[in-house]
């Protein structure tokens, strides 16, 4: 009952007139602040709420965000959304997800149905192929509605991000295999027109050019982020005149296919060929030939991510802020490169 | 450009007023029809699009659907969302998503952001502890947004919804242990005043009585939906006097944090011990001992959920539908629980 309370009700329980009902409620100056006073506590009392919807497009605030991710089914990305909801919810923000399944007019869509939606802010992580919705990100600031990458951004003046340090990554994955022993260390690459994955092969390669290992575009293959493709590359690198003894995946799911195929064709992991992911996966952990991976802090991206939009959505100061955070990754050794204890 | 045509462009390019054409794009009655027409060609033709919320406000359509889930990062809700968007997405509606972890006040305050974001139509899965939020529900069904139960659900009058046959589920799961030889089997139960996990537990009790073997409660334990939990409650079951031979388990993470602590404690399975989850996430096929798992169809649950409220979207008849769809599971067979080619 107390839900359907109007600006009739109050207006009945005060004895005045609805139109000063509802100028109070919008602080209008015409009326006493006594009267302000009265008619708001009245409200409470009463447990009257007004319209959000109205609410949100005469005050600009809706306390909804939006965020936008390629996929919802991959526990890097639920859980980054885990944690942009743990830090915001506090702050009585809803969080509203939206996927793009890597297309790009999906996530035009997506954007628009947001501002549609009159979010307070946008997070996004960009799609693979992303290159003509720079258009749209330009109209989401010039409505002054902040926008702010996570892992997957583009170099937009004056947007912020949240994202690891790929290239690091990638270094680290690929130092640990040649401190293990091997010598040909192939990579599976995602798409490098993405940043993300162009950072984690130039770590790779450049960890591999320290250690005075010769580069080799023949062990480079791009694959797509799941298991039928890593098992498709692992197959095409073991065709090799010189197959190579280890990889290096940008994708946790490539490196469970690639594993289930050097198995299939009878090669022994850790001892004559060493796995490392990317991602850290709940699966790797679980698998009985658990699987290295780098970790990327989800949750923690997510949190900052949250951070980083509360403080631009809190700044009444005149200059826009550009804040650009970049976490560092963390190798997990497990069993599919691990020989110490062979 | 062509996203910024207003209604002075089209007036310009066709010589009349603003006002004009503001009348003809709502069609009101006192502008010709032959204007009309004219006005709609020439606004397609300069890719004009109106803005949504007010089209929204007028219409009282957003073209935006509201999904509501306990969590994203299960393989099968984000099944059924794929589901959801590809059965919708031709249908030229977009798919907003939030998540409940669990909690009921998050569930209603989702509802509320959804209604507040003028979505055309709510599609739910109730959280575990929904008590108190028929109120809500009500609400949304007073305010005629189609509102629709999928796995989860609720029985109120009027609502539709789409669910698998978890009472089947949890039979045929039982069954086939008893068929392996299975003598003492027991049940990892969700929360049972959810009617999906009463269910199982029902299917999971009669195929028991049905082959002559008899009930005992030590043999259920409620545990959550997790890899820790299932651990948990199997290391309970192995310290029983009579401990048992085989576990059918509600949920695939307590089934695969069942088979974990099995093992720890030197167990072999299947050959001493067969394990049956349920819902068949990926991971259960990925494990080097694959696990046995009912299948719950969540693309098909989630695409017949979509048609179920495009149906009562496009309902121009002058009658309320309620409409309940059950799917049926089915039982994958892994090396969990089968002892046929040991």
């Amino acid at each position: 009952m107390s839900e359907k309370t109007t600006i009739y009700d109050i207006a009945k329980e005060l004895n005045i007139s609805a139109a000063t009902v509802s100028r109070a409620l919008n602080k209008n100056p015409k009326i006493s602040e006594s009267t302000c006073k009265l008619v708001m506590e009245t409200a409470a009392k009463m447990n009257y709420k007004q319209n959000q919807l109205a609410l949100a497009l005469r005050s600009g605030r809706s306390n909804n965000v939006g965020v936008i991710v390629p996929r919802i089914d991959s526990n890097f990305f639920a859980s980054t959304i885990r944690g942009i909801e743990e830090e915001l919810h506090p702050n009585k923000y809803n969080v509203i997800i939206c996927q793009t399944h890597e297309n790009e007019k999906r996530e035009i869509e997506n954007i628009n149905t947001l501002l549609n939606a009159q979010v307070d802010g946008i997070m996004i992580s960009i799609t693979n192929e992303s290159k003509e919705n720079e258009k749209i990100i330009h109209r989401v600031l010039e409505k002054n509605v902040p926008l702010i990458f996570f892992d997957r951004k583009k170099n937009i003046d004056g947007v912020s991000s949240v994202t690891i340090n790929d290239y690091k990554g990638g270094y680290i994955a690929t130092k640990h295999l040649i401190d293990e022993g091997c010598k040909r260390i192939a990579h599976l690459s995602g798409d490098q027109s993405l940043e993300i994955y162009e950072n984690r092969f130039k770590g790779y390669k450049q960890a591999l050019l320290d250690h005075g290992i010769e580069f080799d575009e023949n062990y480079v293959i791009q694959t797509k982020s799941n298991v039928e493709a890593g098992g498709v590359a692992a197959d095409k690198l073991l065709q090799l005149k010189t197959p190579p003894d280890a990889i290096f995946s940008s994708s946790d799911f490539a490196a469970l296919g690639a594993i289930q195929e050097l198995k299939a064709q009878g090669i022994k992991i850790p001892e004559d060929f060493c796995v490392v992911g990317f991602g850290n996966e709940p699966f790797t952990k679980f698998m009985e030939l658990s699987i290295s991976s780098v970790d990327q802090s989800p949750l923690e991206m997510g949190k900052m991510t949250a951070k980083v939009f509360l403080e631009q959505i809190n700044n009444t100061e005149n200059f826009k802020m550009e804040k650009k955070v970049v976490l560092n990754p963390e190798l997990h050794i497990r069993k599919s490169s691990s020989r110490q204890n062979l």
